[in-house]
């Protein structure tokens, strides 16, 4: 084979790729946004069908053959085409150890219980769901065990979604956080009694709060004609390629901070997929460098720019015109301490800053748990409610509000919560960066993200996939990773 | 190869191409409804690529020989097994004589130009398109010229559209129609012009048309688990199987009817679909008997029972409800009239009952002409203007009133308008034999349409493709289908 004849292989495969990849994602958006309930079925029929179509067309020695050769060669490509070669070795090791069989069932199991979930979230019913999850808990296990028997199946999936971190890295890094943040908790839930939000759960008519999604994503300039926005129970972003971006958020009446802040947050994701370098388009390199790095997109935009005094300063007035009784009393200064109420509650997605890093937490105990053996999926409700009392001393009245809040794992995703944290540190990180070079915070109080946004694209978007989190983190703050900015930002926000 | 083999080996292609039409069917669905302008690039790629797959995987010897020992031994099939396999050698057929290079250029062409028809449309820049339309109708010849060289190019097409109908049918079927119905146009279009219809054209919020789109899917009984609306610049429903149906609407403030009839018209399409019989889920047998049977279906919801006198009294409340200030002095009779009023005007799909046969004979003489080699494409603007000075005395203002309106010829639909006529006439046939099975025409007065839709099911919707177009109309009628019934109505409604 000559090395020509071998790069266009691999871009043939890439091209699948990207098609398969298209045609999969926009089945399970539909599903997650606009399809009717009963199409659930086929549509897994389809995308088992087509992740079977996947794994024949990639899983073959042909492409095992072709990437070694591509890698043996590596002083013959640039440096695309060997982070393309380089991707797909990792993939391809991943998932050649799986039978074809069990991956396109896991496929449609995970349709299933996503779709099981979402009524069993609705009716507060863990026992209909429970059948699945074990499920998929088996399907996982296995897979684990396919994949590398020598290591603790947790640890294949927390490596799966940030590459080269353990248990042993995510203790470390919970231990700081922890150390840093409950005694500040303890501190600052007491007072933040006293801080008045009632005027956020009143009634926000829907349409008028779409209006302001649609203010928000006009001030973090994404680009309208690259990407949509859509409502679904559970708010996330899909990237296609850099000209066709959705997210989703989800409107409640008496719930202004909740889209106010998906939008914001499900904007910075959507933000770092559009502004990766035009020439990653169709190479499967154009998305983030890791889902660490992606949510330190997400929230820096959420918390460090919608947060802080700057920018609800800034968007004040214009909440105030669009609900003009609901806000007649309400203060700039009010409205920055409602939504930095720092307070114990049941809910993630609707925590605050503060206490966002303890729900994570109890994630990925139980988690580590769970795959280590220690309890099984029907002890989860228990267990959850038992940590949510341990760290937050609250208890979710039902499993709406407790196990089944979140999406990921009726889609399999176990190992993925901690990314969120290590985001949120990653984000503080970058912030403490960006404040170096200029004052990022004097545009974000005349609502003018242009520079903002231009950093962020040069120090991460525009890289895509090219180089790898800790290249990006040397890149954009000069030093590797390190949570103590994150402990240091949170503690001077809270002492205030 | 044993028959039970053979079974089994049609079922696996079924099931593939199942999988392939979902995924490309949603692409497309996605691309007219939800997705971001700059997305249709890579949608092109995908979809090329997809159909691709479809070909490599349909058009080969094994394929051919399958159908083939099938098809001798069709004593051994039951009756959905044969017709799967019918329609697959016919779709063999009509396919493999295209390569499959210019069957993948195809479809990509299709999804640019449809892009570019639609920012076309909205521009009034016919030039913009004409290149693409020019390539549309040179790839159009070349296939036809591949399938069947004996064949005139706008025959193969009209066949395609609706199996066994050639320009003479059509010729023959338009004469009666011209015969009965231009008289009546001349003496009904002048009285018309004292209906007063200005009321429809004044303001009516989106957010309420929304309201009352729903309120008609509920008389009409659509099941909300299966369906789904969207909105799009010109309205569809595409149908996936019965438990996943989808139609789009478009609303114009300053235009109550539009919207109005849309929904009712795809919804009479939607039904179709819906209640095709449960044994024919994932045969591909699940869809009409032809366009011109599917056409009847929404026609026969549109104007049978929603331009009916009894449906518009009984609706006449409920609009008056949502728009109490525009509803104010308007009267059920009132109502009545405006929505029936017959009028010479530029748009087919905003166009009264009586001219509508009209618009699309000036579709199907324009298309003879083109695919004749009478006219070429830059001419198309030039003489769609003359036809409808000529048969309706008026002309368009610009193109995206005129040659621009519909979307059809840019995604190569050819042939597609004259079944439209034809499902008119079937509509009234059907109306006719319903209409002596039972009062049907009280039930709608009540809004009560549990009865049109059993009689329907019955006859027309459950059989789907299991049966042909002309065995469902004896089935229905008691003979064959007679455009006599269609003037007749016509005649008898436009007299009054």
């Amino acid at each position: 084979m000559k090395i020509d004849e071998a790069i266009g292989k691999l871009k043939e495969l890439q091209a699948r790729q990207v098609a398969y990849n298209q045609a999969m994602s926009m089945l399970s958006f539909d599903g997650s946004t606009s399809a009717p309930k009963n199409s659930f079925e086929c549509r897994g029929r389809t995308l088992s069908f087509l992740s079977g179509e996947v794994y024949k067309s990639f899983i073959n020695k042909e492409t095992d053959d072709l990437l070694n050769y591509l890698l043996e060669n590596k002083d013959s490509l640039d440096q695309i085409t060997f982070r393309i070669a380089e991707e797909g070795r990792e993939e391809f090791d991943k998932i050649s150890r799986i039978p074809m069989q069990e991956f396109m069932e896991f496929m449609q199991l995970q349709n299933d219980a996503n779709h099981v979930w979402e009524t069993a979230k609705l009716s507060n019913d863990f026992a209909s769901f429970e059948p699945y999850l074990a499920k998929i808990v088996d399907f996982k296990k296995r897979f684990a065990n396919y994949r590398d028997p020598q290591k603790k199946p947790y640890n294949v999936f927390l490596d799966d979604f940030e590459k080269g971190y353990s248990m042993d890295d995510y203790d470390a890094f919970f231990s700081v956080l922890k150390e840093n943040i409950v005694p500040l908790i303890h501190e600052a839930v007491p007072r933040g009694k006293s801080i008045n939000d009632g005027f956020m759960k009143i009634s926000y008519p829907v349409d008028k709060q779409r209006l302001l999604s649609k203010k928000l994503v006009s001030i973090m300039r994404l680009d309208p004609d690259s990407f949509a926005m859509a409502e679904s129970e559970h708010p996330f972003t899909m990237g296609i390629n850099k000209k066709d971006v959705r997210f989703t958020t989800h409107y409640y009446e008496n719930n202004l901070a909740s889209a106010f802040y998906s939008t914001i947050h499900e904007g910075g994701h959507a933000l770092y997929e559009l502004n990766t370098a035009d020439e990653l388009i169709y190479t499967g390199l154009d998305s983030g460098a890791s889902l660490g790095m992606h949510e330190s997109q997400s929230r820096f935009y959420e918390n460090m720019i919608g947060r802080s005094r700057e920018f609800t300063s800034y968007i004040h007035p214009h909440i105030r015109g669009l609900f003009p009784s609901q806000f007649a009393d309400v203060t700039a200064d009010a409205f920055y301490r409602a939504v930095n109420k720092p307070e114990a509650t049941l809910v993630r997605v609707e925590a605050d800053e503060l206490t966002y890093s303890l729900h994570v937490m109890i994630r990925y105990e139980i988690e580590r748990m769970l795959f280590n053996g220690d309890i099984n999926v029907a002890a989860l409700p228990g267990t959850w409610n038992e940590k949510y009392r341990e760290y937050l001393g609250v208890t979710p009245p039902d499993d709406s509000t407790g196990v089944l809040q979140d999406v990921h794992w009726s889609e399999g995703m176990f190992g993925y919560f901690p990314t969120y944290a290590l985001g949120s540190a990653i984000a503080a990180q970058l912030a403490a960066s960006m404040g170096k070079a200029f004052d990022y915070k004097s545009d974000v109080s005349q609502g003018d993200l242009s520079r903002v946004n231009a950093w962020m694209t040069d120090k991460v978007h525009r890289h895509g996939q090219l180089l790898k989190p800790k290249e990006i983190m040397e890149f954009a703050c000069g030093e590797p990773f390190n949570p103590r900015y994150y402990c240091g930002y949170l503690i001077s926000k809270y002492s205030e």
